[in-house]
């Protein structure tokens, strides 16, 4: 496999990463979610990360990465699934996941999204009367 | 990794599966899957294969698998995001996968599923009244 699926699910996206980031597939993943956040219009994107066990520097600062092209994109970025043994090696790394909200499973993950972003209303063209 | 993650979502489970799956792990996968089912009372599941590009028998009968022992849980089993290419081989292979409802995508396969499934009032002790 050299793709990671991207799943739509109503206004978020759902990745779900079950192999070791390495570079090239990093890479692509960065890509494919940013023209899928654009392609779709995404508010929130979901990464599920419970199936790693461990994780390095190298994988902390893609999430970083695309929690912050997210952003700039208008899409909020929630990590969730994380396993306790990981949380722990992200701190004594250094990498606090700036920007990156964290929930305990994607249900949870869910909720916190929707209480973050304003759906746009079924007209998606009516977005900017929220500033009016 | 030797676990395929189980996401739950609401009365729904989603399972992606990304690699390619070896005799262990589709046992595994078919032993969560049930346990999930059974501990959450989830009333259908989702299995995400569109990151397959090849399909096999061995596959195409897991997925047979997992879709009877659902059924037997009470369990919908929607497969979603198949390419072109697998359902070519699974028919030219002769596995119809029956029992399976197919949907295009995870989203389709979630209106699919409710549409198809009575969900359960909010207090999930009341389900025999179905039956009055």
């Amino acid at each position: 496999m050299d793709k990671i699926p991207i799943l739509r699910m109503g206004h978020f996206l759902l990745v779900t990463i079950q192999t070791d980031l390495y570079d090239r597939l990093a890479m692509s993943l960065e890509a494919d979610l940013v023209q899928m956040v654009s392609k779709t219009n995404a508010k929130g994107v979901l990464i599920d990360i419970s199936a790693q066990s461990i994780v390095d520097s190298f994988m902390g600062r893609i999430i970083g990465n695309i929690a912050s092209m997210c952003k700039i994109l208008d899409a909020e970025t929630v990590v969730v699934g994380m396993q306790p043994a990981v949380a722990i090696t992200l701190i004594e790394l250094g990498l606090e996941l700036k920007g990156v909200h964290t929930a305990l499973n994607v249900e949870k993950g869910m909720e916190l999204l929707q209480t973050k972003i304003i759906l746009p209303t079924e007209d998606t063209s009516d977005d900017d009367d929220y500033s009016a």
